[in-house]
């Protein structure tokens, strides 16, 4: 088969506009930037959200293996298929960030026949969103750490000098670090400020780090702000610092948080582009789904709700992932949760997922992942078991989508489809990689079939709990563990974060994805453990705490062999070698 | 009058397609950002290059003041004055630098009623080229600190492990920079890859530092190449680290070189935007004049050549800054210098120039800079007399323009009109900033005027002159220095570069805008000095070497009353308070 970008770019695609005027946007609700790609603008937002609403389809998947497991691929699968039964569709998906594509990653818009295109600008700059994120971000960053120095230069001068108000910010109070979209170990971890002996010029010296963009609250806001009005207060929330009373210093405080809406203006407004099929689909937000909620926008789905009748969106992860935090956090800030699951699942990441195997990255795969091993596939299907019940906890209807390799074997694709259809979900077999939205006919009946059942989302905890009993209810009841285990210094946090008013704010784990659990090494549905918390950190603008448990990687670091070393352009322009 | 951002905003703009059609650009050679900017293909820069070429006219300044001298408004002004002349003209400027726009500087697309429109567009993103520069730039950093790091762990296994090269890249001997777009003091001079003892999972650790994006050798490229396939040569030249034999390892070696071509490849696209009077402008690439070229880009002039008759453009800072740049460096990789320069200068300009007063950043300027002062002026004229010579040096005919502030003495500017005319020049009023084009009418005949007048281009030094002798050309010849004073460390410099082979390259000087000399001290038209040459630094891709003269700042700070405390958005989105 083709390379996902040989694919996209012989497409035969619609101008935007086409695409547009299909979905019924009309044209001065539309800024095209470029023949494939425009901006929708506030007006829609607030056209749509006045319109009758479609229902929302939320894709998550199995834990995740080296496998890959298509979810994004079903995502944009699920929708052609639908448009391909009549539908009036629309999909939803995240930003990819830059910085993996040239590092493991190659694409991230999907794959095969189910791609979003013009797949190459999608995985670079699209519309300069994520590009707009690291701007505000790093504003703020340059502001104040630029107010420490000033403060501390001018002390009692401070405020005579500049008619600003002494906020007491030292530069050991600075929480916020800077962000770059890029994989760059280097930059974990550094020392700001060097100066010659005796001398301020360069700032104040502190240990500081970067973050990939994806990671910063600004990108968390972006996906949870409901309008840009609402863009602009989250914006000001935003806390940078503690000041030498430990009062939080925020944005608004110094002044830089119009600045920073002025920066994300047009970012605020979801990029449309277009499915291999045509289907529309709006591309917005990239939150990490291991230290943010993982979702694309709110506004892009309440603008594509008004719009379609059905819309699909993805999380972050497996189910325990994104879809926690759809479901608990953006489903909040949105004022509405999904209306139907569907969790994707491969024969060889379920026996991936059985435990059997040691499977390291970097490291070849082993042979058997590959051939029939019924007693990995019986071992890998408690992983999906957990998944299915696991969404079902939320209220809502869930469809299994069997993402089918073209070497499965058809003995253990049935065996597998019954036990999912026992276990209380529905399930269809899906080749929208292969043969795009014909091969998620399927798929998409059992949507709507899925979609007519009713539903009743429910969140999984109230926000007027402790912070402590809803750390303990996602242990106990989102991850299925023994509870948590609080450091001395998570407890000073939930003690703090209290007294500073924030406990009534929804939790945001940040966890590895690599298992239900906080322990990458615990595979299946691991039972008996305890979370430990190691520390709570606030996103005020954002609206959530989040609490960390495990070493949860902010900027990820290039490889020895780089995705950028097959990456070129041609002589007429054309960008070459992503994803291939 | 109002501020730039009123007039900007409620300017009449016609849509960017209409503005393309009037010059003469086909729909396929436009791919439109929104309403009011679009992209212009490489299919047209092919096609202007073939056609019948326009006049390229140069502005410049006297040197700089804290007054500003309105050069941009004055390059506006006056295409805009052509245009009411029946000129068929474009003009082509640089990107403004993010980070001075939230820092001390408000906006930098021209003011008063000779504006680039919408001009918050301008000073924000626009079309995100200088976010492309940023991670391009970032993009090869982050590969030669991974390719240090993983030939460091794995040695002699390298090669074996990833089937590459071992380069011999060490941490010592990178030379690569980071850049972001904002004023950012604290990064200036940072240590990276910090790690816990004995670990090294975050990188090596290594002194390094930011510079801002305008200060990338990277923009130093997208304004040099002729077209797409010469920036990714330039691309691949650049010089990123020495390896442990002091041997260049270029961004083609490390194979990352095509990755940055794609990162870059709509950057190199300039971008259409108009003047408040319907002037097609070329906006395109942004680096700075005291440490690179400081000129708009060789693509964009190309295009405006192959469509206007007359085009006008500008350089960074005075005659011996950006102009001497745009005629040694930029014109060589053009092929083509400027027909005829433009210098602009005021009357309160002038006076700073004297010497008589002692201006400091952040200061009130005293108020005998508004008043007559013959004597201040006498002193002042002797500056703009320097720049006239300066820039007749080059062969080109040259016209003062004198940007008349409401207040001015009408005496002062008719004493100051007459001393020009000795001077060999021609000289007329422009009051393009509260009159627009109207206001530079007689500017723009006198411009049409000197066009008319036989030019006889030529370049300061010829490039085969080895090192030395060039640097001493330009401290005598475009200085008026006495010679140099090469540091022990600049004289291992020449000595290595031209055994590397790089010693026909141009030279750009790094020197404070602020004197005709190295030191910022020595006002009006300084004598007697010798120019200390700390070091030289090669820039491979850009196509020149540039020798540091002073301390040249690569990264400004954000000052104690940033700009950005002004800019926030409205209920409707608009942004307000940029340049008020």
């Amino acid at each position: 088969m083709k390379s996902d970008i040989v694919i996209s770019q012989s497409a035969d695609l619609a101008p935007i506009t086409d695409i547009a005027a299909a979905a019924g946007i009309q044209p001065h609700e539309l800024v095209p930037q470029g023949q494939y790609k425009a901006k929708l603008s506030h007006q829609l937002l607030k056209r749509a959200s006045d319109a009758p609403q479609g229902k929302l389809v939320l894709v998550t998947a199995i834990t995740p293996t080296p496998l890959g497991e298509g979810k994004t691929v079903t995502t944009i699968g699920l929708s052609q298929g639908l448009k391909a039964i009549g539908q009036k569709v629309m999909a939803c998906i995240r930003q990819p960030s830059m910085g993996p594509v040239f590092g493991v990653k190659g694409g991230a818009a999907g794959g095969g026949y189910s791609q979003v295109a013009p797949m190459e600008e999608m995985n670079l700059h699209l519309t300069g969103d994520i590009h707009a994120v690291t701007a505000a971000h790093n504003l703020a960053a340059a502001a104040i750490d630029a107010r420490a120095y000033h403060e501390q230069r001018h002390g009692d001068q401070f405020e005579s000098r500049t008619g600003l108000p002494r906020l007491g910010v030292t530069a050991e109070g600075i929480v916020w670090n800077r962000v770059v979209d890029m994989n760059d170990r280097a930059l974990r971890r550094i020392r700001i400020g060097l100066n010659e002996p005796g001398r301020t010029v360069n700032g104040l010296e502190r240990e500081s780090g970067f973050d990939i963009s994806a990671a910063s609250e600004l990108m968390a806001i972006l996906a949870l702000a409901k309008d840009l009005g609402d863009l602009r207060k989250r914006l000001g929330q935003v806390v940078l610092a503690y000041d030498d009373q430990d009062q939080p210093v925020t944005a608004e405080q110094i002044g830089v948080a119009g600045a920073m809406a002025a920066i994300l203006r047009d970012a605020a407004q979801p990029t449309l582009m277009q499915s291999l099929e045509g289907v529309p689909t709006l591309v917005h937000a990239g939150p990490f789904a291991n230290i943010a909620h993982g979702n694309s926008s709110v506004i892009a789905d309440r603008i594509a709700l008004g719009l379609a009748d059905v819309v699909v969106t993805e999380g972050g992860f497996g189910s325990d992932m994104g879809f926690e935090k759809a479901c608990n956090i953006k489903a909040r800030a949105a004022g509405r949760g999904p209306d139907a699951a569907v969790v994707v699942a491969t024969l060889r990441g379920l026996k991936a997922n059985s435990g059997r195997y040691d499977l390291r990255p970097g490291q070849p795969l082993p042979d058997a992942l590959f051939q029939e091993d019924s007693e990995a596939l019986v071992d890998g299907f408690a992983n999906l078991k957990w998944h299915i019940d696991n969404a079902r906890r939320y209220g809502v209807p869930v469809v299994v989508a069997l993402n089918r390799f073209p070497d499965d074997s058809d003995a253990e694709l049935a065996w597998l489809e019954e036990r999912v259809r026992e276990s209380g979900a529905s399930v269809a077999l899906s080749e929208a990689f292969a043969k795009g939205g014909e091969g998620a006919k399927s798929l998409a009946e059992a949507v709507m079939a899925a979609l007519s059942e009713p539903a009743d989302f429910r969140h999984l905890y109230e926000l007027d709990q402790p912070l402590e009993a809803k750390l303990l209810t996602l242990a106990e009841v989102a991850y299925g563990g023994d509870g948590i285990e609080l450091s001395e210094l998570a407890k000073a946090d939930i003690e703090r974060l209290t007294v500073l008013g924030y406990g009534n704010l929804p939790l945001c784990m940040a966890k590895t994805p690599l298992s239900i659990s906080h322990d990458p090494a615990l595979k299946g549905v691991p039972s008996g453990f305890t979370i430990p918390i190691r520390g709570l950190r606030l996103c005020a603008g954002a609206g959530f705490v989040y609490a960390l448990t495990g070493n949860v990687m902010t900027m990820p670091g290039l490889p020895e062999r780089p995705a950028y070393l097959s990456i070129d352009i041609d002589e007429d322009g054309n960008i070459t070698g992503i994803d291939e």
